[in-house]
């Protein structure tokens, strides 16, 4: 649960301007006023509604759609003239979200919002989406660009993708976690594309220059920052109709608190979850955001989890392996009780909010 | 064809800030990147891209797939401070591309991008995407609530629709199209949401007060113009199986010109469009824009064409008119030549942009 301010004097996501309580308190009434319920001949909405992507029966498939915006990350892309990662990254956090429920990324509509369209910034987004629609093995299936000077601040850059379940598989929520499965985790390539209000707000509060490397690092800091989000869908194509699968949660805004998103009534001890590194480590050691807040932001490390059972963790990481994630890892386990557990950092959540 | 400044002082879209000749300049080499084709594992994506819905084919199933946002239109709401035909607007825009392609509605994803969330404002949200869901007949199957104040200037709202296409139907183009053809019109109810930057820059020159009448109305003209997108979904299902259909178009940005977005190699005379009445015979008497301008940024009074063969004229304003569409009248022809005319005004056009 996010905390709004801590009396500490330490930087929050909410006191960057993003109030993630205030968020499900206005959508607490917009969910209550949608009573509509559509005939069966307009297909069948599956549940639940609010996890990853929307699932609908159509027919004799069942369809997974997802929309999603990198939002405030194109004002680092703005501040670095970049915006090739931003394309990737438009795709990447809609197929994600695609994988998490297991399906099967078919294709992406993008949608780009500018004040003043400029072909050599749409060149580079085109260029970031082709490269994304080629990791997550999709098409383009269209795309919408608005001309809105007085809607926006900047560029606004997201998409809509919608996939599948091929051969019979079945969407995965998560449900049948059980204590004594394992959590596996596959790691990230950056904060993705998720808490850049908060980032640039320490940037700022810290006077830190994006064009030079941070301690440790070779590479000039925005430039790491701006990395494309890591697109897991082929790990997913990977385990998804395995029978010892039985939970994926993709680890984006809400950080850990993701998991949450599963099955409520076990406990996610994360007590393998591997020491932050690169920029996760240089967020850490700026010491202006504590570490609940870090890991409830951020992914802070690993972009993906795979819950399976414990016979499967072996398969599991082989299959990962040969799709090209040989960094994925053991992270935990599920154990009776509810809630995400971090006992290494003496950190508990028990909402996503 | 957008003029970008007539040189007779009188306002257009482009001056007004949305430049749509520089939008398709900037999307050329956005298009020309994206180069990847997926393996037929991962469905079959259906052309023509750039068409009112993305297409693709899942298993046994077509599945359609729109994406856009209500716009500046939310800032005239903003003035008003009301939000809930801009929720029905976000269903409606969307919802009303896919039955340009023939498909039927199976749900929807909301997309709200603001600087603080309200509760007010997304209750009342809540209740125009519930009326929109029950006007198209579908389900919202998810959302993405974005809080990124330093993006936006404003509220951004909008959404994504996926559609499918019932018991063997097929995507309706509008490739069909031949010479002998008539031009349905299905009356709009409204500037719908799109030219609003456009609106409020004439309100603001002409010093126009929004909570007073337009001359020979009764409502006050903000609420004139706010009113909600009509949405033609049942329209279409009434006609879109009948052979007699040859193609649709949904009248949205760019006006009469999306026209051109079916068969190309027809020209699409409007012989019989009907008198402008209500806001759009008051956007004529302010004088500010010309008609070629109008006719290629609003709807001018008609919101949705159905084209059908010349015999097919009487079932189909009968099965419109059953399914509610009573008003639904012939508004042309489909003649050898191309472009769209509008004889009455001295009109053409010749190009999509």
């Amino acid at each position: 649960m996010a905390r709004i301010g801590n009396g500490r004097g330490r930087t929050t996501y909410a006191k960057s301007g993003v109030d993630t309580r205030a968020r499900a308190r206005s959508l607490r009434p917009l969910l209550a006023a949608v009573t509509y319920r559509p005939p069966r001949s307009h297909g069948r909405p599956l549940g639940p509604a609010g996890h990853y992507a929307g699932l609908v029966r159509i027919g004799r498939e069942t369809i997974a759609v997802t929309t999603d915006t990198v939002g405030t990350k194109v004002l680092l892309a703005e501040q670095l003239g970049r915006y090739e990662e931003i394309g990737e990254d438009a795709i990447a956090i809609n197929v994600n979200d695609l994988a998490a429920v297991g399906a099967r990324a078919a294709g992406v509509v993008d949608v780009i919002n500018c004040a003043r369209p400029e072909p050599t910034i749409f060149a580079a987004l085109g260029r970031g989406i082709n490269r994304g629609l080629a990791a997550a093995q999709c098409a383009l299936l269209g795309g919408e660009t608005a001309v809105v000077p007085s809607l926006l601040k900047a560029i606004d850059v997201g998409g809509t993708a919608i996939g599948f379940f091929p051969h019979g598989r079945r969407p995965v929520t998560g449900a049948g976690i059980r204590p004594g499965d394992r959590i596996l985790g596959i790691p990230s390539s950056g904060f993705h594309a998720n808490g850049y209000t908060l980032i640039r707000a320490l940037i700022r509060q810290k006077g830190i220059d994006l064009h030079r490397p941070r301690s440790g690092a070779r590479t000039p800091l925005g430039i790491e920052l701006l990395r494309p989000t890591r697109i897991y869908c082929r790990a997913i194509e990977s385990v998804a109709d395995r029978p010892y699968v039985r939970g994926f949660a993709h680890i984006t805004g809400g950080g850990v608190r993701n998991l949450l998103r599963l099955n409520p009534r076990v406990a996610y001890v994360l007590d393998r979850w591997p020491r932050p590194t690169g920029v996760f480590s240089w967020i850490r050691t700026l010491g202006a955001v504590d570490d609940r807040e870090l890991f409830q932001t951020f992914n802070m490390g690993i972009g993906f989890a795979v819950i399976v059972t414990r016979r499967g963790v072996g398969p599991a990481i082989r299959a990962l392996s040969r799709a090209g994630y040989g960094d994925a890892l053991e992270i935990g386990r599920i154990a009776p009780g509810a809630g995400v557990d971090l006992p290494a950092w003496r950190l508990s959540y028990s909402e996503y909010s």
